[in-house]
């Protein structure tokens, strides 16, 4: 195969017991995931025997709001690691394998958030990734705030977290220590700088306590889709994980983002537009289809309502049985403006059952649900791959551990017998796998260092 | 040896490049230590190795504040990994050995502290410690503040931090968790809590989203040696780090610390009193000063005029030279109270030189520095230990790699020919390596859950 066919980049979305919601029910999954150290570790181990670029955590720094006694007592997604800290105990059992973790700008800090970034990117050798959140549930009441910052806000602060952040991680040149120990010199004073950042939400001075990250800045995920995200990801993101359904929509996004970033001076190859898709695997399509029955057996009518509640926040369900046809749904509320969008759009065109719009979304929330044999898997990712619609995948287990030992085993192999995807990892680091390039220091031209700061 | 011999606690006390001030100039100091993760697996094994209690990272989120380019320069511990990044790694290399990690109340968020501990926890399998500073260097300028808080509002707010982050970690009952795939129930929402927190500081009103940590609370551990700091570690610290140059400075803060106990309903055995020692070892006593002045002689001027002036900030020196005898010490400011306090008595009781001066505190800032044998540095253990000074000690190797390797492989031996301290890990978890009892939950007589929430 020529060097020149491009590759597909492929992410495994690790959640825990699985994405399903009821996965810890089924006899494969692990179901202590959300504590467990080891189970975790063999999914890093896993992730990179199969040469895949990234594994990545989604984060809330909340448990779930909305919750009755009885929907709480069957959420296994409510109490799990930290990223970070997970993270980088993962890094020290996989060599090339690409961490993003999630990290809130809203509820965070950004000194803090540029040195754990910083410090993990140091630790992995350069595998570090920030998928940078604004928060779609109101965890104020955890904060000492008030309320949740309204959506234009959220994203106002984004944009200059990131600034600030991209800011502290350039404090150091990359060429900054010496470490002399003839002279005594351990770094050149001139090529340590102060952000000095003055802005509307934060006043930041530096330099970061850490050296300048090994990639130069970990590379910045996002994954918002409304319009306020789409810009905010044209002008910083360089991975983009989104929720389509059809490959219209897909292609549409994909052709969105990309246009937009000739305005930020940025070129297509610079943002990498990662679908979520939530494979459900069997030997034969049959025996897929029975696996995707069984699994949504398991969701009992406390979770199925539940779920609805989640999109249906303010309307009254109670009328309701499960075989009515969905409502209208709510109107758009300070939360996930794309995703309540795209929930919205597929209730307006499909007008499904209660029923059928719970399965849907009890599987991958918005996301690609492909039901079908190995080959049917691939054949899905090479389509949208080459028709516009994605640079690669995030690849969502259904249930974990074994959803991805099978992918990886499974489907992989199909992929990269299409030349479609690497037999070994070409780059040193995470930055240099996805191909992108290293950001330059912003201060590294005109700055002159904390040399004339006495 | 009978069971009921006192033990001692060791701690390792690691500072990338070693305590010394100039250690990275030495040709045996790992010179790029604060970025090199290799170098500190290593530092972990080692701790293991020797059976140590715990190992021990200090922490600001800033750089050090007042530096002239030159100081700058020649100042080594600027930049480095963030605490729970780096011990989260190391948890993956080692068993046995405990993690402390620093972290400020002034300048972090309850809930987002309480969830990285018991992330670590989880990850380490019961081997996080939590370091509570309320940061002694201003880092308002990092943290869009006008000023770094007085130190008796950092006090306060540390008293109320730590008790919200003890009530995050009981939000989960230890057996809330049931995992009962047949009947669907994950948890049992009675034995989760809300804490509903409302104070001075904080409202939060959680749960975690983090299970209880495997030690029901990671171990709480203080440093401050104010009479804010004394109260609040009388009240919440399990073990405390301490400074002090003589054995009778020692005696009474030991006596004082315990004797506090019983006004907060504590008994003696359960705050652990660690004193610092940095040791120089040498195989004759002759070759150990040695050693020392050796470690001397790589301080140039810039440097030593630059730790002057931390304890003289506001004092203007330039009219001093290293041979006069050191004047009279700034007035106490807003920072380490504790430990301007001891360098105030130290230059009363003394009246060292400016050098002289410069020279102690090069070496352990305070903390009690022994120059010997590997017998006599256990003979000075020995004696504090048996004459009602500490508990145990935090060493502060003098450089590293080797000032740990060498303390593990000469000093070490010699405490347990002498019955001081173990043969093998007592404890499935650090708290029972200790011998701290595990904290009971505060929800778990009364509380109702949020069975009743709803």
């Amino acid at each position: 195969m020529p060097d020149s066919v491009r590759q597909l980049r492929l992410g495994a979305f690790l959640q825990a017991t699985g994405h399903h919601v009821a996965a810890w029910r089924h006899p494969a999954a692990q179901a202590d995931a959300g504590h467990n150290i080891a189970h975790y570790r063999e999914l890093a181990k896993t992730a990179e025997r199969g040469k895949l670029d990234l594994i990545f955590l989604a984060d809330s720094p909340a448990t779930s709001g909305e919750v009755t006694p009885a929907a709480l007592a069957r959420n296994a997604k409510n109490a799990h690691f930290e990223p970070l800290t997970l993270w980088s105990a993962l890094s020290q059992v996989t060599e090339h394998v690409g961490f993003v973790a999630t990290s809130t700008t809203t509820y965070e800090d950004p000194y803090t958030t540029a040195r754990k970034f910083a410090s993990l990117d140091w630790i992995s050798q350069g595998r570090a990734a920030w998928n940078v959140v604004t928060t779609g549930v109101d965890a104020s009441a955890n904060f000492s705030l008030s309320a949740h910052p309204v959506h234009d806000d959220r994203y106002a602060r984004a944009e200059e977290f990131i600034d600030v952040v991209k800011g502290l991680w350039d404090s150091h040149e990359d060429d900054a220590f010496l470490r002399d120990r003839e002279s005594g010199v351990y770094l050149s004073a001139s090529k340590v700088h102060r952000l000095d950042h003055h802005g509307r939400f934060f006043q930041v001075r530096g330099p970061l306590n850490v050296g300048r990250p090994p990639q130069g800045h970990p590379v910045i995920v996002q994954a918002g889709a409304s319009e306020p995200g789409r810009e905010l990801a044209a002008r910083t993101a360089e991975v983009i994980f989104t929720a389509n359904l059809t490959l219209e929509d897909a292609q549409a996004f994909y052709a969105d983002l990309k246009n937009r970033l000739g305005r930020h001076g940025r070129t297509a190859d610079q943002l990498l537009i990662m679908p979520g898709i939530f494979p459900v695997l069997g030997g034969t399509e049959r025996e897929a289809r029975d696996n995707y029955e069984y699994l949504q057996s398991l969701i009992d009518p406390e979770t199925a309502w539940a779920i609805l509640r989640q999109y249906y926040r303010g309307v009254d369900l109670s009328s309701y049985t499960l075989d009515d046809i969905a409502p209208p749904p709510a109107a758009t509320t300070n939360g996930n403006q794309s995703r309540l969008k795209l929930v919205h759009d597929l209730i307006l065109r499909e007008q499904p059952t209660l029923r059928a719009l719970y399965r849907t979304l009890a599987t991958a929330r918005g996301h690609q649900v492909v039901v079908g044999t190995p080959e049917q898997v691939a054949d899905a990712i090479q389509l949208w791959f080459e028709q516009g619609a994605a640079d690669g995948f995030n690849i969502m287990p259904p249930i974990l551990p074994t959803g991805l030992t099978d992918f990886i085993d499974e489907v992989v192999p199909i992929l990269r017998r299409r030349g479609l995807f690497r037999h070994e990892y070409e780059g040193r680091n995470l930055r240099e796998n996805l191909g992108l390039t290293r950001p330059t220091n912003q201060f590294s031209i005109s700055g002159e260092g904390l040399a004339r700061s006495a």
